[in-house]
């Protein structure tokens, strides 16, 4: 008689080694073992500092928005405001500094209202969302040395539709929408 | 009198070097210039090849999961089947193959619902969203030996729900939810 097959193991972490270090990012090689099938390996890790990605509303429902030249796909990409979390800084305090710096808008309310993992299969950190409410242009932009980036704000419902429309691409831009759609829809009912 | 000011400029791209190589990526270090700004620099671009993801729907409206141990995280998650086009392979085929390896599952009318960029800040690929619809179990799984995959199916709007509830953390996953949202409205309408 054959057992019922269990569902699949925890692999076992072992040592892991720095394959290439950047600015940004650790690439790893991790290993791993599982015991019940006798199976062992070393798996690419790409570590990164939690994000952290700003759905800002002003207070006529429009969302902000900021189009930038993006390396990855040497092209541009219009997304919402966003950043790489600072070790030990709250996300909250993220989301309204990353804000502040790329598009000089500053809110009220800010919260979490959701978080992501940007690829659980290779790639070891969270995207959070958070929401900021009443937001109006009251400070100036401080970007990075490489950024340059255009500001501009859209109709939230118009932003929804660009969603699924593919005028927006980048995903966890994708995920935050999808989140806002959820607690919107909670709000309301 | 001061120049409105412009839109951000495109960077031109430069020579790129490999970093480092694993079995499923590529880190590259690429030269960028911004001649208007004078500037210039190496950017981190994490080569890989296009995803696909598959919505598979049964006859009575649930869709398939898969549930598997991912390394990037060190824990489980729960998503659609998936994963990496073979080069010069069709996404639809691509992703036909992937639902038959990983769950059993076979359908029919399969069609590209949407397509997103999973990073395109800092990666150059896409990953493109394939719905399939009179999915059944018909074939034998073909897993790679490191894979062990949990195979259920749910009702289509419980995952929905699952999206924006936290169940599912897949960025990409959640992607192709938004995408399916956006497909059955406009069938519907």
């Amino acid at each position: 008689m054959s057992t019922p097959p269990a569902g699949p193991a925890r692999w076992d972490k072992g040592a892991g080694r720095v394959i290439a270090a950047t600015r940004i990012l650790e690439l790893r090689g991790v290993r791993y073992s599982n015991p019940g099938r006798a199976r062992d390996g070393e798996f690419t890790v790409i570590a990164v500092p939690d994000w952290v990605n700003v759905l800002a509303l002003t207070p006529d429902l429009r969302l902000v928005l900021v189009r930038q030249f993006r390396f990855g796909i040497d092209d541009f990409s219009l997304e919402i405001p966003g950043g790489m979390i600072d070790s030990g800084e709250d996300p909250i305090a993220a989301a309204v500094r990353e804000l502040r710096e790329e598009t000089g808008f500053e809110g009220r309310n800010a919260r979490l209202i959701g978080s992501v993992h940007p690829n659980p299969a290779i790639q070891n950190n969270r995207c959070h969302i958070v929401l900021v409410e009443h937001a109006e242009r009251r400070a100036a932009t401080d970007w990075d040395d490489d950024e340059e980036i255009e500001v501009t704000t859209a109709p939230v419902d118009e932003v929804l539709e660009w969603a699924r429309s593919g005028r927006i691409t980048h995903s966890l831009v994708l995920c935050a929408l999808l989140y806002f759609e959820g607690y919107r829809r909670g709000k309301a009912g």
